[in-house]
């Protein structure tokens, strides 16, 4: 009700210093399918949930190539996405044109960031709709950034959003201190492992994710059905050997995780944008 | 009632995180008359129900060749129809001039999108009224897409759009497994029984239908009314002889389709947009 | 008073995917004075009904000559239509200019389409509110298109708009068969029996209608009084002859042309846009 | 009451397909004090009320010489009057430098027409406020035009725009077939005839009232004020002297010509406009 | 509470046919300290009474000299007749320059009232706020003009505007018959006693009144504090002398004056704009 | 409550003729701390009250240099008056760049009120929050000006703006008389004794006051603390010795100044612009 | 309540003479984490406080470097700060490559501050939601700065901006007069101790705080977590000898700063702008 003043331009303050505008649209950010990334020290993992529309279509692509060292994996308006990461792709070619030498990652995500911004200043636009994490490696090793439609970025060792997401950032949390030094396999296993918990109980399988990786000698690229299902399937043998030693463990893991599950779902409700 | 505040700008984002303009955009396509595509590996057919404004007119155009290569099936306004699908005629004249090489159906369509990805970003503009089933043949095959006034598009193995589309959808998600291998003959029929679907009871004549076909050493063209006649005698009378065996088949089939249905009919809704 | 939301801009979409805007303008054709058009295989004959404002002015120009081959007769607003003529016949300079041929009347009607989708993409502007029935012989035979304000348009064997447009178009479908052979005298008096429809009681005068030919080695041109009121007094005499037949006949045909035609003026409220 | 969605904005349609602003404009010209012409085959008459501010100004200029062979009497908002009368001038300028022939009146009619079409289908302008009876003589003879705020032009024998200008029309109704063969000065009594209609029982003066000629072999003028007065001298004994005949003949005549005046009246409430 | 829908943008007519914006700025003229002008066949007079923010500051300049043979009285918002004012000085600085020649007065006046119109008929300017009473003399003998808020301009033989000019208006009504052939020195005389009816009891002093003259031989110029005072003493010994005698006389004319007064105070509430 | 239709749009004319949000502009001024200004024949003397926003922060610079003959003071919204003294300050360095002699006084006034009256007639901008008192000494002697957010301009002798500046005004008008004949150090302490007046009760020191000077031989400088804390000393002393003499004199002039004061805060409500 | 007229466009003025938006704006500033500067002669310290949205994101970047001899801190948008701090970057760029000298500080912050104010008077714009404290060293000596989102600027000796940030305010003004003459490390410890005031009771430690440094010598850098930490490390055992003496001597200090604190919390209410 009290909100009927602010919230429908998104060059209009509210008294207390918001933006609704932006606010709303990183709520579509939550609203679409879940994306995951996570990195060692020479690799970076990005993984997104493939949800098709129908039986009849592939799925929708989440994930994009921008050059053999950057890739892009978004939750959010597809379509905003989309056009972003042709932004990213034009501006790698440009530098890698002029420059002779590959755009540093931290470079193009504030060029990003900017151009987000600019969405959050002129009466005639909407920012974008669209969270983007971006998976790089430069001569200052590897990046996992997250760009968010207020035209803020940061830089995570391991991050997941989109919807659902919450169960995805408590395992990563639990489990990111081993990263830096995982070797490439383990950090897709983690990303795979990443993903079911926001499958909540849908059975993981190499259709309904998409896993891409780019690091030390192996350019970007997306991970072919059969590797993927073949990992699958490997740790869930493994998961299934463990399941009893680990049901123990997670009984009592569990209380405090669904407190913070509790919580994260409270932090998804419409919050102020951090600043 | 609670909607009275975000949905009439379409630079508005809803507090839900929602583009409720690009959304009524959407519903405009499921307006329209029905318009379907299916391929096999070689193949594609695109077909549409012919409209009539009245007796004295010829129906209105639906389907459009844009190259040798590359043809349209359109569902919701025309007019919005036929201006993208005249954008898409130039690239394609500019590119085989600058290239000597048909332009590729996946690029097309990117570029499709992204220029309604346009409309959904600028207040002095709307989104585009019209979905478009893309039929294409490359060097990478033959291709089904959906752009969608979203800016968003999917490929398809198979897909129906417009009023009444749930029908050619169900008979279309029954039968596609087969599609990969059909010869292009069995393509066309069951692109007819799909067109036959939406017809709510009205008998499926040549006159009331137009089909399409772009394929291997086929350019896109759309089939006489003669041959697609002869065609619609030739299954019908199949169909009749068919029949009863089908019917009890069916009627197993019949409630689970049902359902189906009417999940399919509740997707019909206006629903937030696939993100 | 459910429609106080989505129906002041052009630009806007209401929930059910309809533009209002359009639809209001498409009803300002429906209150201009009334356009006819119908067609053999080697003519066209275009009329429309006079409308003087006062005894002390001559009656506005509906039927506009666009080029030898080419005229258009309108309904709604005169000035809207004198516009787009205008337009029209620059094409048609430039096109001969360029190209030392007639320009094709299909590809006229399409540019005037397009024109006429722009006025409903853009915020700034409005669309037309006009009807334009467009008659031309070119190399693929004669054509009747109707340009709608919509930017749709539809090719027609003959056709009516504007205001008591319903009862010429149900003379006009009782009657169309036998157009195609028709010749051009028998034409043009079926236009005028058209016209007549709209009169609702009124006597048909050569000085309340106006009919314009254009066919094989006639460029378009608009018939002196003379000959119209020649033409007419001719039938009159007819049609007295063969009233008591025909008042039999029609007796028969009157119930299902009286169901018609309410269905027809229901058809004349706010509708859908045909899409 | 019912108006106060669709009337604010000049590109907005009203559901019945009608363009309130528009008409509201064509409200300022009935307001403007009253302007009349009429014409026979050689020559054409402008005639105007003279309105004075206050008896220290001179009254306000309401006919305006456009070119030798063209002349234009306005109704309504003055300033959008010599605005629009510039610009006619300004065309017989630049066409008579390039053709070495003065510019046809059709010709420039349909100029201004499509001038004030623009303005009302642009979202920051206005229609003008004002209407154009245009005098103009030609190689195809005298013309009379008035041009309406809403794009429109009608060609007329005689015509009378303003306040209280149904009773000039009236009288010219009565009139106007002995017009075409009117001698130049029986058709400036028939003007002062016409203007004296419309000043309710003021007494006609040739201060009060100004009349222009334009005429073959006489360029247009306005009238200077002492010949003007000894018309209407003349006329007024001879009318005195008809008077008691005339009295008789118009007891029979005033009952018709009171309904007409009543119609008439009623025409004047805010109206569709003619399309 | 009738005008809430029609008076807030310039752009928008009322139901009447009315700019309620153009009315309103006519309003701000009004509010205007009172400026006249008065004019025989060889001279003109401006005049206009002082007003001073504080003691502390010198009054606004409400009488600009435009060129040697022009000048300009301003009423209501000074700031946007200064503007007004430095345009016709450019004006007449770049005819002169061009033609070798000073800018004929009406033609100046037909200028500023075609940009003031301009003014009407954009959605993101407001019409001016200011009355200019334009003085000046050419070739065609002295000048006095009214350039009003609405576009339109008047010549006056004398006029009065701004805050209680009516009682200069009457005072000007009663005597600017023998202006014409009126001495310079005598029109100064009645350009003091017309200012002075605007002040309401308060005296006449020649720091609360300036006065300007134009004319044959005499270039545009304000004349010095001192030669007004002595004017103003020496009238007002006359005006004792003659006291008594008018005083009698006067009271026989108070009573319409009165009355005139009153009308004239009538027509000072919102009216229609002269069209 | 019945302003809230045309007070938000600086376009737009309330029916009484005044633009509220002009006025709103000007209430701006007097809520800035208070500058003064006051000349002689030689010299002028600027001065304002410093507001520092903490103990931490050095005070708001509000006396700025423009030139070595110009300087100004502000009070209101300082970014705006940031901008244009910036603006003053261009225009000076063209001016004597091209003319090689310092720019005339009132001649950057005029530009400055004309760059003023832009933003009240432009619907995208603001009128400027911010007054100025322009002082500067040129070849026609010492001036002071006041130029308001209103576009206009006020040549005076002595004047004070901002909040409380009517206790200074008071003092001002008291002794202006004196003024012109005094010598620079005079008019300093006059600065000083006004600035005070300003401070309700607060003790004036050095530090809470900037009082700068531009006179005959003497550009534009700020004096600095040192300087003004010796004169403040000077006359501190001085007015307590003269204190009981004047508390006796006071005493008859309070009551008579405290009826001006509440006069003045009266006038500091929101009043009809000047105009 | 009382608000919702004037508090939503940019370009409108209260009746007070309040710019709504631009309060709001700065309302984000004091939403943003908490940003800390102080001085000496020669050195300049920026502080704040690093909030990371997560365990697994590194803190978001507040401290910029804008050249070597310029540093910013900011509270705020952070998406806003970045856009700025970049144009900052720019501007010093061109100039040093233009005169071959570093950029003044003050120079630097008044373009920023003119790029702000920009921002509060175009409709189409928004005012920047952040604040900047910018530490720089030039010819003048060290300076700090603080710009605000309504286009003003302050230089400081220290300053406190965003959540919190009362408590750092009142411990930097009982302790800035020691600043001036502090050495480079003393300044570290207060920029750190004021840090930990606005941690409201949590530990300071290097991860939770950013410190940078300019100063005579030393190029502007952020100082690496090691030597943060050791800084804290060393005053923490200081401060525990310390915190019995301390504790006391707070008790009695308590009050007063209780009483600041609730003023200052006071003030961080909507305030109308310092003008």
């Amino acid at each position: 009700m009290f909100r009927n003043q602010y919230d429908t331009d998104v060059t209009t303050w509210s008294p207390a210093g918001r933006l609704f505008q932006v606010e709303y649209a990183m709520e579509a950010v939550k609203q679409g399918s879940a994306a995951i990334g996570l990195r060692s020290k020479t690799h970076i993992i990005l993984g997104c949930v493939n949800k098709a529309n129908s039986e009849l279509s592939s799925h929708q692509k989440k994930i994009f190539k921008v050059d053999d060292h950057i890739g892009v994996a978004i939750a959010g308006l597809t379509a905003d996405g989309r056009v972003l990461s042709r932004y990213m792709r034009n501006e790698c070619i440009n530098y890698s044109f002029t420059y002779e030498s590959p755009l540093p990652v931290g470079r193009l995500v504030v060029q990003l960031a900017d151009k987000a911004q600019v969405c959050t200043q002129r009466s005639w636009k909407r920012p974008n709709g669209v969270g983007l994490l971006v998976a790089g490696l430069d001569e200052s090793g590897a990046h996992l950034y997250y760009n968010c439609p207020s035209g803020n970025y940061f830089e995570y060792q391991a991050f997941a959003i989109g919807s659902r997401s919450q169960a995805a950032k408590t395992y990563l949390e639990r489990r990111f201190e081993n990263f830096a030094d995982s070797s490439r396999d383990d950090l897709v296993k983690d990303a795979l492992m990443a993903i079911r918990e926001t499958l909540q109980g849908e059975t993981l399988k190499s259709s309904t994710c998409t896993v891409a990786v780019v690091g030390a000698g192996e350019p970007f690229h997306i991970l072919d059905q059969e590797t993927v299902q073949q990992m699958i399937d490997a740790f869930e043998i493994v998961g299934e050997q463990e399941g009893s030693a680990a049901a123990a463990g997670q009984e009592a893991a569990q209380p405090g995780a669904a407190v913070a599950d509790q919580g994260g779902s409270t932090d998804e409700g419409v919050a102020p944008m951090d600043i």
